[in-house]
């Protein structure tokens, strides 16, 4: 119910911002998933359980994420799309990684995309922002903190700094959070960079701050570690990345700060990057993340963005920390017990009038006595009982308070908190 | 849309009676899922990307329906539920079959099971399949029929005929619909089955009729191909039969009727077997089917009772047949126009006053001439267009009608027909 209520929550604000939901198959041939990624690593591969031994596999695999796939669709049905493409997707995703708190083999991810055709403005980073960070406060969890970097400055700087692998100096940063500063160092030194290199890569990783005081922060770290050249490198992405965090913040006051540190492993991404902590809940790495991707479909001329949320990391967290928890376990509002079996059909008539008006309503499978009819209602967790009467429809008891009264079938209502259940944050 | 519009009623129906929902894992041990049924031998089987050519593979598949999974669930949480259970279910699930028309490999299977603790009515199998067909009739599809038998019938009869092989018979005879009488007649002779045993079975298997005329009709067939000891064999099945007919058809008038060539390719069934077909649909097969099991559950002890609605090949019906469409394929309903870029945050702020009151809302890319943007909207298939003012919120213009009003974004709101797409019958 968690789960469910988190899902809905989610495509409820994304609806209300005009994104269209989409679903793609589960399973895309391997060809089309496998990339450089670590996550591309762990694809899981099908094959017929009667198939051939000799086979070599069928060549489909289960997607690891849903951006790969939607590119696949953008690129397929680009012809019937009206761009810019504001898509939303929740689906199952699988990775063959060892399970451990919050990692799951199976999970949920729910994304949302915005995708151009030949351009899109920066504004639209901004955009999808802010369309994550209020779906994701009006979930059971603390606030959100939202750490942004702009991928082009990374890669300036580490140009200006003679650095030839980027992704692979990008892979490492992005460790950062896992094995710290002197962990990342270390992974530098083995890969035989000069200690100066290292030591800008680790102080540009450093920098911290709001949009007012970014850009002299950037640009002393890239003037002291690669001179002009790398401060001149650095221009473009500081200046998207300072137009975002100001849209940003202008629309939800203080929710994003720049982090130059925040690498994202994947890379297909060209200008923002973003990742998502839960305030008091930094263990659980980051919740949501994304980017700017200007090539992910094929061929080009589709530049997007788009973040994803961690759905099950997030609801495993809200289960184990208490955040929050369901008013009862069954959606049935009301228990319609029954006097006697031959007068069961009478019971059943109450229950579908109250159907009818859309309240969720059982009718007790025997006619033992009351008390244990109550009993099994109370099992349940349902408010409430109705009892049939002779020739009219009866009372309607709420088993929480003990009170009981006359009622009609075709007019009485539970109150409204009682009618589904609903998640109350503790 | 269509697909979530069904999922959505499909839900909607099912928690009106009582059903919890329940999510299995897609990834099960494959020991768990195989068996002797026809769908078993599709299991799609995982294996990692990088795993070890010489490795024997994950021993993990992919559920191929719900009713195998919903078993383990049962077993593995029995200590927490309470019986009888009432469970939904609407996934996604996997069978590597050559796909077709009405056929594929990835699907949503929509299932409701009622499961007891030792025992449970046979009146519950009438409240399944009333459930379902109530169900159905929401969905935008023609009416539904649904044609009933119960395997303790056709097993009694197969015993007193002498037949040892009946999961291996009722396989043969579930093909009736697809290869006709003269079909199963040729594979029973291949069989070397008697001809007075073959006669028996296809005497049976042609036999339907309403809950008054079913009892006479068995009795005689029995009679006539088996002697007493087949008419007796058969008294259990036909009271039960008799039962549930009467019960569905008092509740839903002339839904059902008893088929007795209705067998269902897979073993687990015990009583109850159903299949359900559209009307004018006939070509599509079984859109929905289950029956009553006794002892799916390891071990015994969990009699339960449930049905599956094959979700994608009824919406693939709905679409290939033109039998419902969405009034608009976004969810946005206003587009909200932008004067000159630099006004943005005056458009911005209209949207977010109209999304806090629930209008789904966009605000234009960019700040073209209003005619493009109309176009733009247009395109989309957004119903209105709202022009920011001066120093107020301007206008809104339904741009179907061409009608247009000064509004304000704290009180207008759009006609309830065009607040969400909705999905209109053709």
């Amino acid at each position: 119910m968690v789960e469910r209520h988190v899902i809905d929550t989610l495509r409820d604000e994304f609806e209300l911002h005009g994104f269209q939901e989409v679903e793609t198959r589960a399973v895309e041939p391997v060809s089309r998933l496998a990339g450089e990624s670590e996550a591309a690593k762990e694809i899981y591969t099908l094959r017929r359980i009667h198939a051939d031994p000799e086979e070599k596999g069928s060549g489909l695999g289960l997607h690891f994420d849903l951006t790969v796939p939607f590119a696949r669709y953008v690129e397929e049905f680009s012809g019937r799309l009206v761009f810019p493409f504001r898509r939303y997707q929740i689906q199952k995703v699988w990775r063959g990684e060892r399970p451990q708190e919050g990692r799951f083999r199976e999970f949920y991810q729910a994304d949302i995309d915005i995708v151009g055709r030949d351009s899109l403005p920066v504004r639209v980073d901004a955009e999808i922002v802010i369309v994550m960070a209020k779906a994701l406060a009006r979930l059971p969890v603390p606030k959100v903190e939202i750490r942004m970097n702009n991928r082009s400055i990374v890669e300036g700087f580490y140009r200006a700094l003679g650095i030839e692998d980027i992704p692979g100096v990008l892979r490492m940063v992005d460790k950062l959070p896992k094995i710290g500063s002197s962990g990342v160092k270390e992974m530098l030194v083995e890969a035989r960079f000069d200690g100066k290199v290292i030591d800008g890569v680790l102080a540009l990783a450093s920098v911290s701050g709001s949009e007012e005081d970014i850009r002299d922060q950037v640009e002393q770290v890239a003037g002291k570690h690669g001179g002009g050249e790398a401060k001149d490198a650095v221009q473009v992405g500081i200046g998207e990345l300072v137009e975002v965090l100001t849209i940003v913040n202008g629309a939800l006051p203080g929710v994003a700060i720049a982090d130059l540190s925040v690498a994202r492993g994947l890379d297909y991404y060209t200008g923002s990057v973003v990742e998502t902590f839960l305030k008091g809940h930094k263990d659980l790495g980051s919740i949501c993340s994304g980017g700017r991707y200007d090539s992910l479909v094929a061929g080009g001329g589709y530049p997007g963005v788009g973040m994803s949320v961690g759905v099950s990391r997030l609801v495993a967290r809200i289960l184990q920390a208490g955040l929050a928890a369901p008013t009862r376990s069954t959606p049935t509002a009301v228990y319609v017990a029954v006097a006697f079996e031959e007068d069961r059909s009478h019971s059943e008539s109450i229950a579908d009038r109250l159907r009818i008006r859309g309240i969720p309503t059982e009718v007790s499978p025997t006619a033992a006595k009351y008390g244990k009819q109550i009993q099994a209602a109370d099992r349940k967790g349902i408010p409430f009982v109705w009892f049939p009467g002779e020739g009219d429809d009866g009372e309607i008891k709420d088993i929480r308070s003990g009170a009981q009264a006359e009622a009609d079938a075709d007019r009485w209502t539970p109150p409204r908190e009682d009618l589904k259940p609903r998640l109350e944050r503790r």
